[in-house]
């Protein structure tokens, strides 16, 4: 046996005897040179042979992982994203967002969609009463009346939680991140939808989380089927569902299904992060139930906010932690201590006096209107073959381009020419990687206007001009 | 052989040959059990025998970590948290910031030191002009006014920051936790002063991270040769530090201390993230200079906020994050999105005006007078061999009370009886462990007045009647 064979024996034996369970991570080429005496040559001859057996595999940047074990347990799907595409992430990532003419990018709405003077008076007011709301209370999971209107509004659409499993975040973002780090720990597996929200995407890889995609259909959502059998093979940490107007593909799912989906993993104890960031945002004629709705286990962990109800980028947000609740207290206070009360007043007030229930209605029916305007604008300029979701909720649409001669496009260039026209829109693979490079997502935020017709029909020409 | 000593023996030669590296976790009992079709009394008691050899630890909660290897390496000094205690922790956290008569406790400051109307004017003033600051640029790492003003004010005690390196965060707290991300691995050592400020020390646990504790010294901060030693036989990721106005000591280091830490680290490309968030709230005639001052590689992360100096609590901070920009903006991103403008704005007006500098140096002599009625009480009241730090900075004075007829006493029952009696203070193993059980942590923030004397004086008498 040559030496590298003799190293990726004994790292061989330590995976396949359980040592080294899967998600860890294997120490690096050079520390396996040093530790056996040898080249880091030979150091890596040995990790590339084990990951030739399936034992291991590398990831760009963080080193090699062990892998479920090769034979006992089929490997779970992932999302495939290689450092080429990752690299291509960070360039677009750091551009979305940025201020471009037509602003089909971002999931969010035209500042005339929002109550903005009269939440603007209500934080003046706030902060003239008691100039101290300007900081937060120390150790405070949030401002007492904020957290009674939440539980008040949770109950009208049937949700039951309490004050005290509450902790009040800086948006939603942070919610969802503490409630992954309460319930999961470095290496594990995490199921999402696929396509999948890229902020959650690559916030699992920054908690050193493995990503595990289970379809989702833009009608019904998470495919409950495939996530049975992905949990008879894998051990799944926990699992994040947008239940309620999904993003991107714009689904709600039935009741029976987020009935089945709660039961399914409570019957596993694997926790359920929820992200109802567009519950209050569904066109249906009543607001569709929070899967936590159907938790009597405590075992759902409700996640939501306001920057896409009463105001855009609002950094406040919520959870309801259920028997997470210590968990998720304990990781706030060393993420961010507190978050300030200022706006949780003024929040408060809003939803105390019924002034956010009617612009609720408003802003509903003035989306679903501009989510029909943009899919009939898309159908009129894109090729032939092309799919648009009907969202059910939420601000955006997704978007499936047709092949070009029998083989698929990237929408990939497609994003910079239309940044060039000053048209911007997030390219599908960053949805979960190659498999949605055909892809677009488009928001449907803003009222529709001549200027929104002809970048469509512009978009629609740099598509055909691929063809 | 007997099965549990097989089992220990494989995992023991896994951890020898370095397969299982320091920092590692071990499988659960229970995994270890089925791995080996053992019961999992007989996986516990493997597991115990390898504690018994020093090769693994026990962490509450946590499960089995790989030690440093034995015989090769000496141990790192670790602090000292059994599972008692930090249970105590848990219950004494949740106490300490809930409203008591007596504020000793959190290092905070009447709300009379600080300019709270103006402001409040000055937020009010920015949300009518444009009420869209009361959301955030949606993928902004902060206002370019406010970070203006940091790299201004930065630049005044002779520390060069570029706005671009500028993370704006939701309060200190929030720069430190994507700091230590951004640099560390799950299962890293970190070198902290200690006595350790207590948030840090759950940050680290909550990271993941395994705390070395180097003493800090009441008058000189750090002791960089215990550093240096400890540098020589363990692999530290990164160092954090805050050598202005050390919590809870008071400390400030002197520039050749600085210099020679930032060169000591410099040299092994060790990341210093500096807390410096009492930097602008010490004693001395001229601000003292920032260990990032000395920094000429980009490895110091400084970070700072503004709830020690401008309004108490408020959720304002930064990072200025040198070579390490990226990775923090993109932790960042996935972990709270972006942080609120308005009261960015708000600050970055107070600041440009020159009101700020004024107030700093009022509130700055008025720190100074309190600490001396502080500690002058505790001299007063205290018995015979109580030892109280000199603070140079901040808020806090650090007390060490004397044996009791030869044995050293604990400040954990002392907490408790006087908190019945509305007195606040944090009991001193909360900064490390029972090397601190001695010790307490006084809030000098308020104006010293007769309740206060009378609260001093109670609190000695308790101490006196444990002697």
């Amino acid at each position: 046996m040559t030496k590298y064979q003799t190293i990726a024996g004994q790292i061989g034996e330590a995976i396949r005897s359980g040592i080294l369970e899967p998600g860890t991570r294997i120490p690096s080429v050079r520390a396996v040179a040093g530790q056996h005496s040898v080249s880091t040559t030979t150091a890596l001859e040995a990790l590339r042979s084990l990951e030739g057996e399936g034992l291991i595999e590398a990831r760009p940047r963080s080193g090699y992982f062990v892998l479920n074990r090769a034979g006992s347990v089929a490997a779970a799907p992932r999302f495939q994203f290689d450092s080429e595409l990752e690299e291509d992430a960070r360039v677009h990532l750091s551009i979305v967002g940025s201020p471009c003419r037509v602003r089909f990018d971002l999931a969010t709405g035209d500042p005339g969609l929002y109550p903005l003077d009269r939440f603007g008076r209500l934080v003046r007011r706030a902060s003239y009463r008691s100039p101290l709301l300007l900081g937060a209370l120390a150790r405070g999971t949030g401002h007492a009346a904020f957290k009674q209107q939440i539980v008040r509004s949770a109950l009208d659409h049937g949700c039951r939680i309490s004050p005290e499993e509450i902790i009040v975040t800086n948006g939603c973002i942070e919610a969802l991140n503490l409630s992954l780090r309460a319930v999961t720990s470095h290496g594990d597996r995490v199921a999402v939808e696929s396509p999948c929200y890229f902020v959650l995407l690559q916030m699992l890889r920054a908690l050193g989380l493995v990503a595990v995609p289970i379809p989702c259909d833009p009608l019904r959502g998470m495919d409950l089927a495939v996530l049975a059998e992905v949990l008879q093979t894998t051990r799944i940490a926990a699992v994040v569902s947008v239940a309620n107007g999904n993003n991107p593909v714009g689904s709600v799912a039935d009741d029976e299904d987020k009935a089945a989906l709660v039961a399914m993993l409570a019957d596993r104890k694997i926790p359920l992060i929820e992200d109802d960031m567009f519950g209050d945002v569904c066109f249906a004629p009543s607001r569709p139930p929070a899967l936590r709705s159907f938790d009597r286990q405590g075992g759902v962990l409700w996640c939501g906010g306001l920057s896409k109800t009463l105001m855009p980028s609002l950094r406040l947000g919520w959870v309801a932690a259920g028997r997470f609740t210590a968990q998720v207290q304990a990781l706030k206070y060393t993420s961010t201590m507190a978050t300030s009360e200022l706006f949780q007043v003024a929040a408060a007030e809003l939803m105390e006096n019924g002034g956010y229930t009617r612009h609720l209605k408003r802003l509903r029916q003035r989306l679903a209107r501009q989510h029909a305007e943009l899919r009939q604008a898309v159908v009129r300029h894109f090729p032939l073959g092309t799919e648009v979701s009907h969202a059910e909720g939420g601000y955006v649409a997704w978007v499936r381009l047709p092949e070009a001669e029998g083989h698929p496009v990237s929408t990939r260039q497609l994003f910079t020419r239309a940044r060039e026209a000053g048209i911007g829109f997030v390219p599908g693979y960053l949805f979960g990687g190659r498999e949605f490079d055909d892809c677009l997502r488009l928001n449907a935020g803003y009222p529709w206007s001549r200027e929104q017709e002809e970048a469509i029909a512009h978009l629609g020409q740099l598509v055909k001009q691929r063809q």
